[in-house]
């Protein structure tokens, strides 16, 4: 897969995972430096004026979704990935617009992923997402990814 | 809170919360027997034409809120419920519309529940949600929510 720009990324999100555009989802960052997905509340909203939890989750899981994604076109691979598990806690209401930033993994756990991946065709990478809305973190995800070469 | 019938209840949904019009989440069962909610795969697909995870989470999310809500006009209180924890696994890809049902809790639990929220004014109930397509089982969701009577 060829490396994708934030804005070719957001373009395929979009058009391949439609409720993405219905949410509202922008790709802030998707580089080197990690990934950021940014969603506005006024599309997310539950019952109570803040964000649906169904809505966070989408963000946080697709933001985890397109790092293991980056490293596939990173490495040169061409593959697919999946969530397998994830454990999410809400620890507070998101009151206005939110952001998911993937955290980086350790260096040792990316090289295995990699090593893996290369010589067998499939690996899993354990990813933790944070939101954040209003400086404050509302959810953390963390989710085992799967992914395949093609 | 009044109890509502499943339309009316779909209906309360797509209002409050507005994304699940887009999912088109429906509202197939709402009433003592228990909850189960509908998705459609077209408008809730991902890149590899299956259910898309943030979609397969929000319908088992809001299936076990449903419920919660369900139990709070039973009881005849006036009240909030929101999730706060959740673990989440995705055994296999949803290939068609898929259906969230949630699990009836025991009855001891249930009795506890009503007697902790009526003594106390908030109370925290388990639920297991799963997640069907075609037949099999797609995603089962193990949601922890917390009610608070108002």
């Amino acid at each position: 897969m060829v490396q994708l720009t934030s804005t070719e990324w957001q373009n395929y999100l979009h058009h391949e995972i439609p409720i993405t555009r219905d949410q509202g989802v922008e790709v802030v960052r998707f580089d080197d430096e990690g990934v950021e997905l940014k969603a506005p509340l006024a599309t997310n909203h539950n019952d109570k004026g803040t964000g649906f939890a169904g809505s966070l989750f989408s963000v946080a899981v697709l933001a985890g979704w397109s790092q293991v994604m980056w490293y596939l076109a990173r490495f040169s691979i061409d593959g697919q990935a999946v969530v397998s598990r994830s454990e999410v806690r809400f620890s507070r209401p998101a009151t206005g617009d939110f952001t998911a930033r993937v955290e980086p993994p350790g260096a040792g756990d990316l090289e295995e992923f990699q090593r893996v991946l290369t010589a067998k065709g499939r690996a899993r990478l354990q990813l933790t997402v944070r939101v954040f809305s209003g400086g404050e973190e509302v959810l953390t995800l963390e989710g085992n990814y799967a992914a395949i070469s093609v």
